[in-house]
């Protein structure tokens, strides 16, 4: 009879012939390293385990499929937004610097900082389009400029997209000139080289993804290219979006902020590249914060949508639970206006939520650009404290408290919450990821030499994933979905939108190749993979959209950030709040040391 | 590095720390059974594991739970149905008995084969009640002494609802008094006892479940009770309807139509209280085919719905991706009318499906019942063969030609088809269920002593099965799904049905207990658990809805069965052709030897 103490982790020759039974290809070493990490992982994974099981329904994990279908049905649109077209972004005059190092206090708004016009963003750019002052021609070469001397210092680009953008901005340019401009007409951005463009091959940021050239783009490029919008490169990535801060075959992606250090992943480039003021926004993709963790550390805004409300069709895929496209920007407004055009279902992809929901009467897709509203009377806030929040870099917490403190001199009400299942979800959510992605990768025996070995690790921990625990997984989301109700249900009154720190620490050091990556806080050096993912791991775990936003400076003159999380489909209250704050702050028009000489129109 | 040559299932020791490991408790003997079955199931398995994995997006196992939602978006009502509302039983002059042995020639339609009324079904009795001819009280009180006599002979019975029961049709006695009947007003019914009845116990039908009062009447019950239909018996069930024959709470239940075989399950009382003229139908579950292989050893009509089409609010889960509500009922008619009454999302369960999905043009609930078309023109009916089918006794086999026959005479063009991949859905569907049972069910240390052995066989076949084996199953899913449109797609002018045997044999032998359960097909034994489910497990799998019906008798007097298998929603289609092959045949209303004197109404 099986024994009343638990049993640990199988042994490395038990694992190694499973995985190969499994049809999977793992050396000794990496066996050992799977093995660290599946152990690793146990105490929360067993947790699961030991807890009774409703019989009642409550167990079926189609609930956490429903969650954001449901609130699809459901919602009414916010009351504190109201649709806004287009507009500026937001710098209408600030309160000033909070005083942290490293601003260099231009507010950007007219245009003027420097020789041939503003960084602001997409709004300014389609304004000087429109006032004649540049045009997309002009704008594409100044991007694929400034991109290569990024890329000089950063190892930003994967691919310069010359031929392909410079011929897309002719014709922008004489769609301006005919006065029949698209939306985002001629408006260059970047493409995280996980996600198709047309013609162009997808490398994943490795050796082992082949070299065709994609047949048709991914549908958030097409969305964006039928708006006028130019891809002008496909953006470094960690490879296949999960391995580490070396892909063996392009290396590593510095910091603008300071080149000793990692521009975060896996949106590596995309983030450089923005934050660089290359290009005004760039795709990327989130799994466990690949969209809001290299915004933190590069001072971007990045949006990890509601699951299911911007198609994944086109994007290499890592996790079906998991897994969001999300823009990289450097602003709400700029956030709003791609989100507005990359949302809602293709037919394709089999996760699609139409945020209409099934309610004909819901009517026309709820506003996502955030209003003309300048104080947030009526606007409640939750702070979430407690364990999920509670390690975190004094700098970093300061950015925060800074953050709520506008919140509550623009009018908002600001209490007090906890998740209490909350600081599970990092474990129970890479459960999860790495299972799905095991599904997908084999680790063939033709290629098990080309991966970088941190992809290989991570990827591993979910070969030996026994399906029970895969599904109670399933059903912990369920639960930690209906956490987030407490806490956000407006048939409650509850919050709108919750704040908690978007990762523990400021940019993580670059170590080097073969070492791992460490964040520091408070001091203290502690693993990346450990500490990064902490908080962002709720959204992808649940399918709540989040947003992160720069909340200030530390003391070593790097980023700090703050996230918004907020109810299924709600993306509208998260940049209206992000909105009315970043008219406040001016964080986010802060720039890099490493900006190049040039500047951007 | 690990080997070329693929791994066996891991040793009895190294799986008995496993399933320690994951919180389960078996003992030497049982952990052998479960290795036994995990190594049976590994050809198939393994198969999967070799197959490349579409990186397009393909692989995601949502997929296969989308398939059911598009099709309800997009179907077209079928052209051959039209709404019928209520109506005969379709007998309405026979073409004869087609000469097989046990048929006692009666056709029932007028009410008057004996002592106190027909025994023809649903419509018969309403009839009777609108007549004047019976009473509730005195259908239910028959119903009541009829399923004693029943379940001395056949132990079909776990408890009689007497006192609700009676309560309920001295309410329905006296709407009919008042001429306010309800549409099954008074119709006495069974509940197999894993479907909650409100004040009542479930067992599910094992000693581990409790026996606390269920607090409120499963979705399905409360709509049937709803339309005055009166629960009259909680009926005999397999161990959480997995076990096998012999359940040691209850025992087991005998077949009607031989004292020596079983019923079949795990529906077992269900089936046995209906063919046994005790009710006219009873309520049961099919996760591999559990109401219809019951249905075709018992010459019953037994459908399982298209996934999500009926509730599952109130009933003890197995399966989340395979298991469905249906009725066993003895004829197509009444099957007609039970489905109407049950289909439809409640807002609970998070797998419902809406038939008339997203579009609002598509107007009210397809129809369900059968109409009063007489021949099949125009319909397109596709027999399977190939190896999917292949395995079947003769005698099954020339039930299904005469039931093509009938088709064919009855104006339906037919076709012959092949279902590739549906010879490995037995194997793949099966790793499905069990991976979820043993999510569901712990086994624990408590009471692990208290199961059917056969219940701990195989649900522990699912504890050790790895995610990424689960995965591929429901990428397998979506696989099979296309298959089946391939064959069925009324874009492409193809089938309207697929035709196969319900499964290979007649009813099972009824065993010592200890001893595995066996079929006879040509004369050869083979186990049971091999051979029942080779074709219903099509349809768990992929949540097609199918309906059993009897074909004739085989030579040793049992009932023979034919399966239809259908698009999603399109259950009309199924019911239509079976009730047109019932109005020309009489195998559905040939009685069991073991029906007890006392006739029914």
């Amino acid at each position: 009879m099986t024994a009343d103490v638990p049993e640990e982790v199988a042994e490395p020759a038990v694992l190694a012939r499973e995985v190969a039974r499994l049809g999977y290809v793992l050396d000794d070493e990496q066996v050992a390293a799977m093995r660290a990490a599946v152990v690793g992982a146990e105490p929360a994974v067993a947790a699961l385990r030991r807890r009774p099981v409703p019989m009642d329904g409550g167990a079926d994990p189609a609930h956490g499929d429903r969650w954001v279908r449901v609130a699809a049905r459901t919602r009414e649109p916010s009351a504190t937004v109201s649709a806004s077209g287009g507009g500026s972004d937001g710098s209408d005059g600030s309160d000033g610097s909070d005083g942290s190092d490293g601003s260099d206090g231009s507010d950007g708004s007219d245009g003027s900082d420097g020789s041939d016009g503003s960084d602001g963003g997409v709004g300014d750019l389609l304004a000087a389009f429109a006032a004649g002052r540049t045009t997309p021609d002009e704008a594409v070469a100044g991007a694929l400029a400034r991109l290569r001397d990024a890329h000089e210092a950063l190892n930003c680009t994967i691919r310069f997209l010359d031929e392909r953008a410079r011929s897309a901005a002719a014709e922008s340019t004489r769609r301006w000139a005919e006065g029949r401009p698209r939306p985002l007409e001629g408006v260059p951005f970047g493409v995280k080289d996980v996600i198709d463009v047309a013609g162009v091959p997808t490398t994943a940021g490795s050796w082992c993804h082949g070299d065709t050239p994609a047949a048709a783009s991914a549908t958030v490029v097409r969305r964006l290219e039928e708006a006028g919008a130019i891809p002008v490169s496909k953006d470094a990535t960690t490879e296949f979006a999960v391995g580490g801060p070396h892909p063996p075959r392009f290396g590593a992606v510095r910091n603008p902020w300071d080149a000793g250090r990692w521009a975060g992943g896996s949106s590596t480039g995309s983030a450089a590249a923005v934050a660089a003021r290359a290009v005004p926004f760039a795709l990327g993709t989130d799994v466990g914060g690949s969209v809001r963790l290299p915004s933190a550390w590069n001072g971007l805004t990045g949006l990890k949508p509601t699951a299911g409300a911007i198609p994944r069709t086109g994007v290499v895929p890592l996790s079906w639970t998991a897994e969001t496209v999300g823009p990289l920007t450097r602003s709400a407004a700029d956030t709003a206006r791609v989100f507005a055009l990359l949302r809602g279902p293709d037919g394709v992809d089999p996760r699609g939520v139409d945020p209409r929901g099934a309610d004909p009467r819901t009517g026309d897709l709820p506003p996502s650009a955030p209003g003309e509203r300048r104080d947030l009377t009526g606007v409640r806030v939750a702070v979430v404290g407690g364990e999920v929040a509670a390690f975190c870099d004094a700098d970093v917490r300061a950015g925060l408290d800074a953050v709520v403190a506008h919140l509550v001199a623009a009018g908002a009400d600001v209490v007090e919450a906890e998740l209490p299942r909350g600081a599970a979800a990092l474990p129970i959510g890479y459960e999860i990821v790495f299972a799905e992605a095991a599904t997908l990768h084999r680790l063939d025996r033709d290629r098990w030499d080309r991966y970088d070995p941190v992809t290989v690790r991570r990827i591993s921990q979910g070969i030996t994933t026994p399906a029970v625990d895969y599904l109670r997984a399933l059903q912990f989301r369920a639960e930690l979905q209906r956490e987030l109700d407490a806490l956000l249900d407006p048939a409650l009154e509850r919050a709108d939108l919750l704040v908690m720190p978007t990762c523990p620490s400021t940019a993580p050091s670059l170590p080097e190749a073969g070492s791992d990556a460490t964040v520091v806080v408070d001091g203290e050096v502690h693993p990346l993979y450990a500490a990064q993912s902490r908080t962002t791991m709720i959204a992808n775990l649940t399918g709540a959209p989040a947003l992160a936003l720069p909340s200030g400076f530390a003391a070593d003159g790097c980023p700090t950030s703050v996230q918004f999380v907020g109810r299924p489909h709600d993306e509208a209250v998260l940049l209206e709040v992000a909105g009315v704050l970043q008219a406040r702050t001016d964080h986010h028009r802060t720039r890099p040391p490493l900006v190049t000489g040039s500047s951007l129109v």
